[in-house]
């Protein structure tokens, strides 16, 4: 049985939450928020606290707060010699305080507070100083059925910047296309199953090997005319910033 | 029971064939292609011709060529006052030969030849000059499964333009996380969950509430990080310009 101690009510820590929760080799021990109205609605399943110096001992101290905190409240900890990790994907393992073992426990999801998520199909990226740390955070990635990866700090903030490329800025197209397609009456609903062979395409091949579309086929008639048929200039741009980046990619 | 007589042999033609050949209320009684060795292996299944003018009479008859193309192969065929469809995203319902009663007959999504579809869940774009037309055409969607929306030219070609944001555009960032996440050893599997959840999302809500990161969040700390950390300029530029867009959507 691993003990956890939960510090913080984020997105993050209530999906963590609810994953660790149900697992058997898990026990929540303690939930820890400076706001314990966020929290106090889980107070009949778990110790609930707002008092850093009343924590209870655990095997592993997860902080899910936001990244300018995490170093703050790693110090404020009233203990020495713990493993504490924290959940973020660009704060540097060295940034928690050294009076603790450290380590991360990174998801890399996008979470909503209005969507339900298999936490088990979510990539656990794990970085810890010490062999013994890892193979603790290993086994408590395993507990609650997530695949997990050896990530060192460089890869993992690397991770990140990729996950705003495949995330946000895909959303944003998204968006784009949305807008688009909303001025001409034109349901977005169309648009779904499309947008969702795309990502899922790449079960089965490279980005690279998945590129259609006018950009890549040189179709210099195509972009002419959806140029042309752009009305705003923000979407104009864009769309000449990545037809010119397939065409590199392509070697057009 | 429908007849239906193919031209072309391209991917769309392919995965097409195979809907229409399942379908037990549809004929398919013949295949044209100028290259007819791209289609003999279908001979035992399907009359197949390389002569247009051998061409059998069919209630419906599907051009799935080029775009550029379309017009012409319309101009030859060797009859009047049939129904001829396009398959095409953004040729004008007016570029058939008006010889024949025209129609379009759309199916909005992104083929390989590699890989399996399900043309069940393809929302197919309908059009047609002839109400009976349309009604025809609607029969034939629903005989192959598929969800069908009357569509006009220009709505059309809108939804042909958004379809570059949302397929052609998001497949780019995937490549660019891509080369980005194999540049640090990293294995991209660990960031298809969170592609693949960033478009099933939007089963559930829009793309403008879908949105996180550090732009909409108005992270400026994490935002100048990663640009520091991007290698290649046209990375850096793209960066921006979706930050931007991102930021100019949300008002901030």
């Amino acid at each position: 049985m691993i003990s956890i101690i939960l510090l913080g009510a984020g997105k993050v820590a209530k999906h963590l939450f609810d994953a660790l929760y149900k697992s058997n080799d898990i026990s929540v021990i303690q939930w820890f928020n400076r706001d314990i109205k966020k929290i106090e609605s889980f107070k009949n399943d778990i110790g609930i606290t707002d008092e850093i110096d009343s924590l209870a001992k655990a095997d592993i101290y997860i902080i899910c707060v936001s990244d300018d905190a995490i170093s703050k409240i790693s110090k404020k900890l009233p203990f020495t010699g713990r493993l504490v990790v924290h959940t973020s994907g660009s704060i540097n393992i060295h940034d928690l305080d050294k009076k603790n073992r450290r380590g991360v426990f990174y998801p890399l999801q996008t979470f909503s507070n209005s969507r339900q998520i298999n936490f088990e199909e979510i990539p656990l990226c794990l970085e810890a100083l010490e062999k013994e740390d890892l193979k603790l955070l290993r086994s408590l990635a395993k507990h609650i059925g997530c695949k997990s990866y050896k990530i060192n700090t460089e890869q993992r903030q690397t991770l990140h910047l990729s996950a705003v490329f495949v995330n946000n800025f895909v959303n944003q197209m998204y968006r784009i296309g949305h807008e688009i397609s909303d001025a001409k009456k034109i349901n977005f609903d169309i648009l779904k199953p499309l947008l969702i062979e795309t990502a899922n395409k790449l079960n089965e091949m490279s980005p690279y090997q998945a590129q259609t579309g006018p950009a890549v086929r040189n179709d210099q008639k195509t972009i002419k005319k959806h140029l042309k048929m752009l009305e705003k200039k923000e979407h104009k741009h864009i769309y000449q910033v990545m037809t010119k980046s397939i065409e590199k990619t392509h070697g057009r």
